[in-house]
């Protein structure tokens, strides 16, 4: 009895379901587009740091990237929040286990001078311990408008 | 014993190794180099649509993004592949399963005017049926002199 009830709890442990694709991508496009509401409720600093991994790689045009979470907050402290608005839509995500990547459209206002901007981005994300996603990288480039 | 047998093998199926993501990471570092390699052994152009994969996005900067393999080899149709040299150097891989991706640094070389660009990149990669790593997504950023 035993050893059947060792067999049942090995065949248990092997039969979990495995990671359903489909769900974590609409999860992780979900992720992003609350990354998104959030740039644009709180600001792009408040947003960009609460979705950010410690290894973040921010790329940037014309720049050196960024590399990890302190220097990234050490380069948004003076983003005039207020002046700038920054939102995006998710076009395209896929998912493989904890690595996942969002692929899609930015715009961004600034008040002085009144203009916007767009462009696309792509951001890997890695799903963390405690089951939530945070960019690992970000990048983009501007386009002409969309 | 018919019985034995069967859970032996459901057994076997069961402890097949998970995949080693340390080992992924080298092959998925080698094949960006390898990548590098072609394009300056054979050219931009031949290197970036042999390991290109078929529903590509890739990102350029002040562009639209090029959507599919077809659309891009249109794109490079034209290129002057004698007159740029594009390598690069891979920095950073990451992998889960079938996904993943490369971070590095880039250097263009261009003949007329005798000029050299700095950047970084960032490529995501899917594995496919046939064991290869072909690019689903492609951009990146210049960068002052690296």
């Amino acid at each position: 009895m035993k050893k059947l009830i060792f067999i049942l709890l090995i065949l248990a442990g092997c039969t979990a379901a495995p990671p359903d694709t489909a769900l974590l991508k609409k999860e992780l496009m979900k992720t992003d587009q609350d990354f998104s509401q959030m740039s644009m409720d709180k600001g792009m600093r408040a947003a960009f740091l609460y979705y950010v991994a410690d290894d973040v790689i921010k790329l940037r045009e014309g720049k050196f990237p960024i590399f990890g979470k302190k220097d990234l907050e050490a380069d948004l402290k003076f983003l005039p929040d207020s002046l700038i608005h920054l939102r995006w839509v998710p076009v395209k995500a896929d998912v493989d286990g904890s690595l996942g990547y969002t692929f899609g459209k930015w715009e961004m206002r600034l008040a002085l001078p009144d203009t916007t901007m767009f462009g696309v981005y792509v951001t890997i994300w890695k799903k963390q311990d405690d089951g939530s996603w945070k960019y690992v990288l970000d990048g983009g480039n501007s386009t002409p408008k969309q």
